[in-house]
């Protein structure tokens, strides 16, 4: 542990070197975990699930953050909100399965109840001054970006999250993400820190050596590569696959599908980064054999190949859009060597499994690569506890995404110790 | 953790605020938990068992508080004592069984052996200058109230200690409880703070929801209500009630059964409170029928009728002794989350299962009412832990003696940390 | 937690009382076990393994010490070398098997390679300017002592290692360890601080009651004892042990094997002790029947009744070598209250399991011994954790090499905390 948490983490956040993985304290220390979860985790826009996980009114589900649990209800109005999971009574735990439906939010110890928009309604017992109307559930700050659920912990959130949606509403709505449902979900606990975990997702450097199902689709030259180390005749076949990549950014925003790069990974206070990327052979989807997962495709989408529109958010989570299905990530830390990778499949409403979708042609490809990144997360948690670990640098050509993930957790950890 | 643990503890306790829950550092911090060992189990009378656990001379039974072992063994006097399990040579501990039956007290490392009264009586090869009376085991403070065992960890323990075995003994001598055996044991690990396991035993209000076992031999009206909730025939129903009490009370004290409520919670440093409750149904015994579990009665008695004596102990014991059979309750903390309950089932000692009892049918309504008790205490230690969690008001009608636990508990963190 | 280590930890250190057992904090206090794994394993030579844990070019075995994780590797060039197992990119862990055999040493991340002499021959992508020959593996320091393998994470390691291997090399070469294989490894996590562990090894005044297969070979006389607590003819006895012991002393010499005692616990920052012992029963080998357990003796010995040589180092090792198989052990400690202890079994390179000897006859002393001690050590932690430990006294006839253990240990203390 560090012996004086703030200065030390104020020391840390001074002296890194940019272009290099973080310090081992990043990784490894309790404290710097905690501060993780004050200044990232309880002041930014959270991603924590979708608006299927709540189709109706009643429906509720709880998320765990660090030490806040979360119900989050859909209302008899139809609104979705978010509620702190405690009873204001003596304290219990009010929702205690991850997904359920109820009429009212009632306490199990001495039935206190909640309606869904988190007014305490019932009571017994406490006596004529009791106020009921000071004793309602405590809210917590939430936004849907098209179905996509965030949460902020915080008294005050970001501002800057109504941008972010106004450049990524016109990228997503046309998979009409509201009109799905969750075919599969999936929780994995990596045995890493939560930002090696980021750090894995945000580079493709290591998926030729060991994602060899995640390849099939994607194109190597999306990687990054230095090009003096490549042949001449390989250097011609990146650059084909970029003017590829644009011809076909042009088609397909002339049909109505926003394709091109935005980057603001580093330089917003809520971070994200989008773009449609062309797959490789059938160039539909995200399965073993790049065609299409479910027959059903999404919204008005009439086109197969489309490619995979990806979606990430700093802190926590990253999405693909395809035109059949899209798979969405959330992080979340658990402790300073552990973090839960939630992982969901979403396909249209209305399919029908076995009948326009395969279960687990669906699912596998992203199942066996999410394991293959725990793997890596957890070797280099191991590496990050040893007294001989040094930041390393990180590839000009291959690693700069990790390198502005970096940047913003630097940055928003400066920010938050001078906050 | 608390960063000044002495200060902010001295702070919690002075802003505790009356009528309400504790603050969370209460429960989930690990250092008002080692303060909790140190100020109020370290130093006042704890519950550990009964002296049926050590019938006979050389039985022994180990009780762990905290770090603390130790053993209580009954001597070839008959005396029962208790000493720290630890050999005075290499520190080993000395006895490894919960219960065993012993000549000496021999430690296996290298056979140093201690007789039952602790002192050592065999310890080779240490040479002419050793002096084996400086070796003898270090006792603990021992006190029988009619066969319930309490110790004291401290080298003073609290005086009043007699002043409550005055007042309780001749509640308690009819049943008789040294002529009893322990016909069951369960010992069940409650997933949240020892606080926690005692506020939930201190009020009835959440009978109702939670314990349909239990309430079926307990009347409601003693759990406490708000009068301007309920009907007029609801009102006129439970002072009936407290009518029929004061009438079985004097009949029962006609009889040699002290019955009357004696209430000092918050009062004393060896806070305790008794009364003999009329039961319902049959009025015999906390049975799913209530009529008596075992046939032959304790001691004297003959009217199987004779309700439930409770008697609560400040801060870990709960104890109820019916006509036919007692039951003792002692909740030890193991750390900020989690708390040993051990309950004994007491019947009279010639007792023979299969033909004066069925253990199924005496140990029921307990066991079923332990594990409903364990939930909701996980609940609420759940809900202590989000940041979200703040104290919230008792009623005031039915949560008055969780508040005297409250009262009793500030109170004597206080007297420790000035003292 | 002390409240201020390194204060606290020197008053500790000042305050050790010569012949007793050491203070509670430095079994169970975490603060003092980080002070053990800086102080002690980190700058002094600890055993880890022998040459026949990697016996060919491109053999591997890792080995943790505290947050260190070590690979050991034998190079094309026959030379066995250490390294810190951290990839010098994102810090992966390199080797993840205990043991392996390779061509090179290749990080599964991004594929960065490393060569058997731990230089950086392979990292695609990191551009022009990037310095391979500065990202090669950390080393650390490793010496063979006739092919027991010690490592030192110290920069400056000690330097007596040379003098004590200088003593030590003349007993050990004639049972030629290098030319012997691992028969067996057992790893067995002791309960218990690793100190306790050690100094459990350091007296046999526990064999007696503890050990009843070990003490088949073993003379009780070797033990120790208090003359004025034995007869005149167990003291006679005991004289006419020590006189046969000298007269073997004399004969094993003169056959070339060095005998005598050699004891530099306490005197020396590499502390050892060494002895051959004669067995009883036939004299050969830590069996159940005392022969042999291998009929291929060990390299060019051959008299099967040459006793066992003993061989032990501080902090953390102890070996028999017998005339037909050798057993080591290392102890690792894993937290304040789990220690490793890994024992290997060897004999003759070319003996054959089966035929020259039986895996079970010669494993099953010491592995019965080794849970008994393991026991034993568990109990001791144990009753360390009480407030009622106190340290108690050593034997002075039975307990003086514990007394040394703890000696240099306390004094090798000191030197780090004033270093």
């Amino acid at each position: 542990m560090l012996s004086n948490p703030k200065t030390e983490l104020a020391a840390l956040v001074e002296r890194r070197q940019p272009g290099y993985s973080l310090e081992a304290p990043f990784y490894v220390s309790p404290d710097v975990f905690q501060a993780d979860l004050d200044l990232i985790f309880g002041r930014h826009w959270i991603f924590v699930g979708v608006e299927p996980d709540v189709p109706e009114p009643g429906d509720a589900v709880v998320v765990d953050i660090g030490r806040n649990s979360v119900v989050i209800v859909r209302g008899d109005d139809n609104e979705v909100r978010a509620f702190h999971n405690v009873c204001r009574h003596r304290g219990a735990r009010l929702v205690l399965e991850e997904k359920t439906t109820v009429g009212n939010l009632v306490c199990r110890y001495h039935s206190w109840t909640y309606d869904l928009e988190g007014n305490l309604i019932h009571a017994p017992h406490m006596g004529e001054s009791f106020k009921p109307s000071c004793h309602g559930l405590k809210p917590v700050h939430l936004k849907s970006l098209e179905g996509l659920l965030f949460i902020c912990l915080a008294d005050e959130p970001p501002a800057d999250f109504d941008d972010m949606a106004k450049v990524m509403a016109p990228y997503i709505a046309p998979h009409r993400l509201r009109d799905t449902k969750i075919a599969y979900q999936a929780d994995l606990i990596e045995p890493g820190n939560w930002k090696l975990t980021m750090e894995n997702n945000r580079e493709c450097y290591h998926c030729a050596p060991n994602h060899p199902e995640l390849t099939v689709p994607l194109f190597a030259y999306g990687f990054g590569y230095a090009p003096d180390e490549m042949a001449p005749e390989e250097i011609e076949a990146a650059k084909a696959h970029d003017r590829a990549t644009e011809e076909k950014h042009r088609q397909w925003e002339a049909c109505g599908l926003p394709s091109a790069l935005v980057e603001h990974l580093d330089d917003r206070v809520t971070g994200f980064r989008t773009m449609r990327l062309m797959l490789d052979g059938a160039g539909e989807s995200h399965t073993m054999d790049t065609t299409v997962a479910c027959r059903k495709l999404l919204g008005d989408i009439t086109d197969k190949a489309i490619g995979g529109l990806h979606f990430w958010t700093q802190p926590n989570s990253w999405h693909h859009f395809m035109s059949d299905h899209i798979v969405t990530f959330s992080a979340i830390p658990l402790d300073e060597g552990r973090t839960l990778v939630r992982t969901k499949w979403l396909v249209h409403k209305d399919a029908v499994e076995g009948v326009d979708y395969d279960l687990e042609n669906l699912t596998s490809v992203w199942k066996v690569t999410n394991q293959q990144d725990s793997d890596l997360v957890g070797y280099c948690q191991q590496g990050a506890q040893s007294p001989a670990y040094a930041p390393g640098p990180y590839s000009p050509y291959t690693e700069g995404l990790v390198e502005a993930f970096c940047n913003w957790y630097i940055g928003r950890l400066r920010a938050g110790l001078e906050g």
